[in-house]
């Protein structure tokens, strides 16, 4: 066997805290080698819960300790300078979704580990579940015929982290919760999308205490991708009933359900007509597996020099038609995929 | 068309009046005639609400109205006197299960029926239920091989009606409550129920206030089919949670799950992680498209004097599997049917 | 007993002959009295299969028979007229989706009814079946809060019948599929539609020899409504895989699933690995109880005298809803009801 | 972290080559060291294939390599010796089900394992599958009162392995395939089983070329326990169309139903009026996050020294259920715990 990949997570909040347990205790293959986290408490903490070194910057980390790669999980207008520069140290990348704030960055972030030969892997983690691997299986090996329709959501129980709230540093829920919606809708019809019209709606915003402006907790964006096919994302947030991503595929020769709201295979029955099912409260009980083989998937591209299974181009495809559907909201009108603007 | 079947309904209970108001209102080709209900108030009240006449006994409407059949619906110790009494005036007759309490019952049943020529269906309800034929269509059709084992369950959601507490009068909870899975298990085996054994238990009578002997609600019965297939049939009464009738067919070549709890086909999700699906609550709920197509399944057999799809040889084999039943139990050893006594 | 509503059924199709055996078999209350169908071999064939008097026009009808009410069955672009004339004779008008090809169309045949005095009733028939009906109970009780998304699909195993291919006679697939789906959309959210955004695709046309142009089989549709709640109607026909009809309504406080593609409450193993469940195969399987139970509606308003539960005002919403939807997709723009055209 | 569990595998056929992949690649915190498999032939490939040694029997590895524990996945009759000479050079045992082919060998591996102060597990897997866990959760928490009933299936697809056809080395297929329903009805009843029927059934060996003597290939067992709970184990192999394992848990409460067929979160329509939905085809898929989660444990309560979560009293009382199960199946009586014989 190889030498474990020593990698650094950037991050501690619960996306950071997810991928270094996955590190440390889950991934035959990996070894947490230290946490990045600029909030000192929380530094501490994590550091202390992980059992390994914590730095309150990254270029701190890069001198004090060694490692292969980093896992990056900070805020979305943080990630290409974070990228740019574990490269520029000939660190590997495995950076969260979405990719970026910019389409200038996703290029920045893509050239600059081109350049330096190392392996930029992007965080859509739904492409390592197997409901998603084993519809996407199926749609190849042309089961369902030509994909027609597709049809992606997903809902968040929760207000995002205060510095989502404002658009211009995240992008708004559309990047935030649907960019896995929009690369699941590419990747499954495989076809890129063409043109998006997006509707929004800001129903809770006001009730709990967001007041920026641009805020919105419900959207949906209708697709047209350039094989000819269609697509709907929504997405709401705070959803508050639980973690949702379900997907539907309805193809020329018929058609596949991905995912469901159950999260535990039991039913139980105590008040009369009632029937209970359990379902899912968080994104990472809903794709937990998936977590685990998305960080496996990492270190085994990193070991074996190979093409990560997603890359950046299928990060910066997410983040246009994140651009578009934004600017469809702000316009009333549909947007093409290339007038996104940056 | 031909004239409607006019019908008596014997018996103003749960039953009688599902069965009344089926006729009255849910069955073209049928006509409610009038109802027999001995309890005085009952009678009245249930005369009123579906507008027909209501008598206090069978002779007094024999006399006083005209009709073509009776549905009876009565407790198990009456149902072989109203039978022969109803066949007697040359009327067809609908018997809800259990068919009798004795064996001895069902054959002068049978017999006084064939001699007088008139229909004698029994209410083995599940075998209208669209499922239970779907399945039967399947299994006959040997889209899974030679059935191997019939698991067929029931449970009611209350305590049943105080006469059926005594086991002498109602051959208790198997009778009442499990006839259907006796039924079911050698109509979907295409086999006879050769053996049986039975284990009960009492987990509610008495904070229900059920003090006679002999009361049980709970029953798991093994069973040993001619083809060498397996069985089992289980029931509990009260089960609170609702009504719930299900069977599972284990063929060589496949199997069969039939029904489920859910009894509306949606889900609601509002508290975080918990799902609820509409369950059933009753067995008029649970089997309501049944319960017309029974009926009109018996007014056609009535109108084209051909035979019922469920006849007496049906209610006979299911008495014996109870009696068998109830004769293991007692004896703590399994029972040959031939041996269950009358 | 009310004297039975004596029904005479418009249009010999598959529509048709299904209410038409609806009012002969299955509806206490109504009685069928005629049949009216322009083609010579249908009409000969219906009558005597339904044992009733046929005629090939409306006019020979009602000189020739005696009948209280309407059922219309035909093409969309015929509704106006018959509607008109049956009124005009005082009898009440059950016309099936869509209302009418234009909104004077729908005006008319309103403002016609409401002058004689009858009753007028258009078949969104989801409204009678009873996952809908008990989503649309718990949403009126605040069960998901206020809702914020409704989404809606529907989908049809085969092409529509020839003259519906020509969008100018029937408003094309949006109008002859998804008008329940926008009835759905507005009775659920409890909102009208305010804006439509519309994509479509037509991937099958050419294989199956339709030639018409403006034809689409697959559309998806972005909707905004008054309250702010967003909704989405999908669409494709023909699907081939079945007929399937789903609506998903997303509240503040939780939220809904509202039918899925199982036909049969029953599950079959027999491949290894593979689980069968029967799914619907045409709207008259999906729908079958609902039909019922809308006719027996019809059948109780004549009789009462009382506003049936779908009225003109909700058909006419949704024709507002398709002829926007259509300028949508041809002028690649949102629209706002009020601007649809006519 | 505390340093890696190393253990050997003793066995390579199916189970022990999914402990020894669990070992080597899913469980930080373990480590493979060796196989031991007495097949020339499979030795040689498996030890290639894990990169691991390979040794014929036990005592040239105990000689020849360094370890900590051992899993024995070895057919029944060989798992004393095994153990107790493991026990003996001081080892770790993890055991898979069932225990041993006897009483008295479970006490003697208990004693020994007592003895030598080391940790002796048994592989009743389903106690780590996440819809058991919480199941039983909910149950103790008492969210369905006091359990009335407990029925637990297994069914595997294939003919058990050539050893196992024969009764006096295997205990047949009650020990092989359903020691872990024994062991689910007494954990989720929290009761002991003191009363078994036992009916049998054997379709297929003949035409798959089995002619041991007292081969059955389905049966059906009635339980009474401690607490007055009743109980229904049933199995089947082969079953062909997949593995299934599902348990219904009635209480007075409420009740449960654990597990599905279902395999993965999808379903497919494709046919007309056919729904797909993947099932389960083998155990090791069935139970696979289990698998890691038990091996896991197994290696947790080594590093800490704490109890095995399950038992030698736990292997040894679903071995007196199979044994008392068969004689009550030999005898055509009923069979008390206690009475079963060795």
């Amino acid at each position: 066997m190889n030498s474990p990949v020593r990698t650094a997570v950037i991050g501690a909040g619960r996306a950071g805290m997810l991928h270094a347990a996955n590190a440390a205790r889950w991934t035959v293959g990996a070894q947490l080698a230290c946490i990045v986290e600029t909030d000192e408490a929380t530094m501490e903490k994590s550091g202390a819960e992980l059992g390994v070194p914590a730095f309150p910057r990254l270029e701190e980390a890069l001198t004090a300790t060694d490692f292969d790669a980093v896992v990056i999980t900070t805020p979305t207008y943080t990630h290409c300078d974070l990228a740019v520069a574990s490269v520029g140290h000939g660190k590997h990348v495995f950076c969260e979704k979405p990719m970026a704030l910019t389409l200038g960055e996703c290029d920045q972030m893509a050239s600059a580990a081109e350049k330096a030969g190392v392996t930029l892997q992007i965080g859509f983690v739904r492409r390592f579940q197997r409901e998603f691997v084993e519809a996407k299986r199926r749609i190849e090996e042309g089961e369902i015929g030509e994909p027609m329709l597709v049809k992606s959501l997903t809902r968040g129980p929760g207000l995002p982290p205060a510095w989502a709230h404002d658009i211009h540093r995240s992008n708004g829920m559309l990047a935030e919760v649907n960019s896995h919606d929009f690369d699941c809708v590419r990747w499954l019809a495989g076809s890129e999308i063409m043109r998006v019209y997006a509707e929004t709606a800001n129903f809770k915003g006001a009730e709990r205490g967001v007041t920026v402006p641009d805020f919105y907790d419900n959207a949906v964006v209708s697709l047209r991708l350039a094989s000819g096919a269609l697509g709907v994302v929504d997405g709401a947030c705070p959803a508050d009933y639980g973690y949702d991503a379900r997907v539907e595929v309805l193809g020329s020769e018929g058609m596949i359900l991905i995912g469901d709201n159950r999260s535990v295979a039991l039913v139980e029955v105590r008040a009369r007509g009632k029937g209970e099912v359990p379902t899912f409260v968080s994104w990472g009980e809903r794709f937990q597996p998936a977590y685990r083989d998305e960080l496996r998937s990492f270190v085994e591209a990193v070991s074996a020099g190979s093409r990560p299974v997603v890359g950046a181009a299928d990060g910066r495809a997410a983040v246009a038609a994140v651009l578009a559907a934004n600017r469809s909201w702000r316009e009333g009108l549909p947007v093409r995929i290339g007038d996104e603007g940056s």
